[in-house]
């Protein structure tokens, strides 16, 4: 701790040392810069550093004690205490303070517009006692098979700590990448380590692919309603979002292909399996068709890959990406979904010539993923941990998607439709004509149970009148329960119109 | 696995199922999709996947061992072989391949071009055997306390384990943030845990400030020589560097305010204790005023705080944080200089309105930084690990600094000169008038001795006539030996001159 002391000569004229010390710790404190429980520096060490005697300290100390500031404890040393002498909190100094608005890049602005803009439209109640949560898109972390992976750990930490604990190639950890190859073989997809690119989670691989391909002014083709993280990230680089709507379970292709017709997209995002929100897949012919399409036009397509063994009822057709002959499908994963989204893990496959682009990016943004957590991951899934994993993971959202379904059959009011959810973790239902689901929203928390809004998933704000459900945490014995108190609150609104309409305000899309 | 079967009913007309996969098989083999010693699945799991009898599997495997693609291992399953069949190497389908290079942004270009001009200017020597390297920036694996965190990361997966591998926070384990609040203290730097952010390392800190603060044809002033990997970032979001020479240990204010009055740069970088490549630190009379110039002209400054530990004889004076009353100084700190690398843990401080903007910056980039290391160091940190640790490198590599100062003081021939580090884990030696660090390398590496040519550190490719010794990682006994040999490099270039002089390309700085 540096604390300046006065050492003026003339001891009349200053406060004594220890005195000094004593309320230079009590500002600390009083400002909250030492918190409480706190332990403070020894005495032998602090006069050390200080250059003073070490009564000088203990006097300060026996002082901050007396006076609350601080409590003592034979042996183990002194603490700040739990609670702060009242009435003490002293004022800070009245600087003028620098004010960053004025400093703050176009990307910075456009960051912060999409954060109040979702702010306004998708605000998720905070969980509420007793409010059954559709809401958010977390996996159930009581399936977490935590323990077997803190051994795992433990034991690569123990075998290969040193080397993997110092800096590291961007790459990644080559045998995890070696894993992923014949991992990915089981949806089809053939690809060599060489193409793989490990980052922190799907959401870095969104971020490089974005600042290696898009400059300010370019156009995105997205599915519409999209991943909303995605599409914020597309923004942040300057894109301009071009929304192509879904049909029959996907992107509509026909659409983008008279859109192309007109406009010339950087590139083009979706998810053709366990799409977010709907939970729908695209079929093999339409996927076929798209990677045509895009082949025809030069259209690089950026496929998030989501979880392929999130799938409920049929496997759903191969990536676009094994599709993809001449290699303008850069394929996004992630272990998120299933194991633990807290590690961020997940990867890119794309052409050689790109990935060693990504790599460049990914080596400026933050040199490399951690590799003590690359290995573990690599080892927990030979082990194939991962896989039994992955079978309890699908079998207890299975039966919770599967409740989902049968309770909106059961309780929903004639006017109200849905996704019949085939992957992932998420279905999004459709309002009666004119029903708001933000207006719908604070009706139903009241009822106890919350979903999220739909605006969050839709490229101009639009999605007013659908709301997402997610299944992925929600304990099977409340499904019934939480849809029962949504259909009564969609029958209230039905009753009573003017509850659920709101008049959106107008949010500049910057 | 997914093989496509030809199912036709006329088997005189298709190749056998078992046929099919067995081809299947050898054809991912031989283009190295699945990899030596990966085990093939089960044949049950694969006949049901494909919907065909396990024999027709099993027979498709005994003709993969009889053919030496794969080997058996009773009842483990079958493998692929180490050694693949000679010639079988299956020629890859002649697609015409998607031409990314039209479809890179502007700041992958720029990515690239510093790249290439990295590789032609400071390519590092692989480790030769027998040559004593003083190039590369890792501190020393084999000082890591790698038992003691592995044994602290164990019992927070098991204390803390389920919160912590879930989605969390962008802004941090709070713990970890209040101990860094107390951390700081010590080097005379007071922030609340709310102006501190969590990024994987410092280089994702300079990521999110450049992105926040930087658009495209901004100017950053940067102290010459500096940290390459920071300059790269800067530019990447399209910023021009403007150079600020250094004097007298640190960047020099005279300069810099004469500078500012004929251009506006968005920010200056700078390193003011233990700078790379120089190990100098800034007295505190200039750090005074620079920060009093910054608040002249609302030039917000980036501090680099590499580790304020770090330092050998006289303490540095305080971060220029610590001077700022106004605001406008945005620290970055980590613990890869003196703990893990390898964990990619850093974090910033800045105003509580700025911190937000990074924030919603980081959770566009990669969400969060995974937490259970966050929790592993603050527990580390907490039993006062990292204290003990600190102390040991401090004094090693102290060690290894006043042997390096004395071997070439004893050992170089006159002309040429060298910075006496303060702090940090390196020096700059600037060589004899005409002398090239690049040529000289060449020479050095067939005499056994390497280390970093200068120009890697300076904005406009300057800098030829020095190099950068570090000191972190290498042996005490080796130093003096090194030393000797780059010393007789440097005489006998002095013999022949023609030697150590290249022809620059000019390399355009786009």
């Amino acid at each position: 701790m540096r604390i300046p002391l006065d050492r003026g000569k003339d001891r009349t004229r200053r406060e004594p040392l220890s005195r000094q010390i004593q309320l230079h710790v009590e500002g600390l404190i009083s400002r909250r810069l030492l918190a409480p429980g706190v332990k403070l520096p020894a005495t032998r060490e602090l006069a050390r550093e200080l250059g003073v005697n070490r009564t000088t300290v203990a006097l300060a100390y026996d002082e901050l004690v007396a006076g609350g500031w601080a409590r003592a404890h034979v042996g183990q040393g002194t603490f700040v205490a739990d609670q702060v002498p009242a009435g003490t909190e002293a004022p800070r100094p009245a600087t003028p303070r620098f004010d960053w608005t004025g400093f703050l890049s176009k990307s910075a602005q456009v960051i912060a517009a999409d954060a109040r803009r979702r702010l306004a439209y998708s605000q998720v109640p905070r969980p509420v006692p007793g409010v059954i949560s559709f809401a958010g898109g977390m996996p159930d972390a009581s399936l977490f098979p935590t323990d077997a992976f803190r051994r795992v750990l433990n034991r690569v930490i123990r075998d290969e700590g040193r080397e993997l604990l110092q800096y590291y190639p961007a790459r990644g950890y080559p045998p995890l990448r070696e894993y992923l190859a014949g991992y990915l073989l089981r949806f089809g997809l053939e690809v060599r380590p060489e193409e793989i690119l490990i980052v922190n989670g799907s959401q870095q691989g969104f971020d490089l692919v974005a600042r290696t391909l898009l400059d300010s002014g370019d156009f995105v083709a997205i599915e519409q309603p999209s991943y909303p993280r995605a599409m914020r990230v597309f923004r942040a680089y300057g894109a301009q979002l071009l929304p192509v709507p879904m049909v029959a379970g996907g992107l509509h292709v026909d659409y983008l292909a008279r859109l192309l017709e007109r406009q010339s997209p950087k590139l083009v995002y979706c998810q053709p399996s366990a799409h977010n929100p709907t939970g729908l897949s695209m079929s093999a012919a339409a996927r076929q068709r798209l990677v045509d399409l895009a082949v025809r036009h030069r259209l690089p397509i950026v496929e998030d890959g989501f979880d392929g063994t999130l799938f409920y009822g049929e496997r759903p057709p191969a990536p676009l990406k094994s599709l993809d002959v001449s290699g303008l499908v850069i394929y996004i994963g992630t272990f998120s979904k299933i194991l633990f989204p807290g590690l961020r893990l997940g990867w890119i496959v794309a052409p050689p010539e790109l990935i060693e682009r990504l790599e460049m990016a990914k080596d400026l943004a933050d040199i490399h993923t951690s590799p003590i957590l690359q290995a573990a991951v690599f080892h927990f899934c030979r082990q194939r941990l991962l896989d039994r994993h992955q079978v309890r993971v699908l079998r207890e959202s299975g039966r919770r998607r599967n409740a989902l379904l049968a309770a909106l059959a059961r309780r929903m009011p004639p006017g109200v439709s849905w996704t019949e959810s085939q992957g992932g973790f998420s279905l999004l239902v459709t309002l009666p004509e004119g029903m708001d689901s933000l207006a719908l929203l604070e009706q139903a928390v009241r009822r106890g149970v919350a979903f999220t809004s739909g605006n969050a998933f839709f490229v101009d704000g639009g999605g007013e009148h659908t709301l997402r459900l997610t299944f992925a945490a929600i304990p099977v014995g409340q499904i019934d329960e939480g849809i029962k108190r949504l259909a009564e609150t969609i029958r209230e609104a039905q009753r009573r119109p003017e509850r659920a309409r709101v008049i959106h305000p107008a949010v500049p899309l910057v």
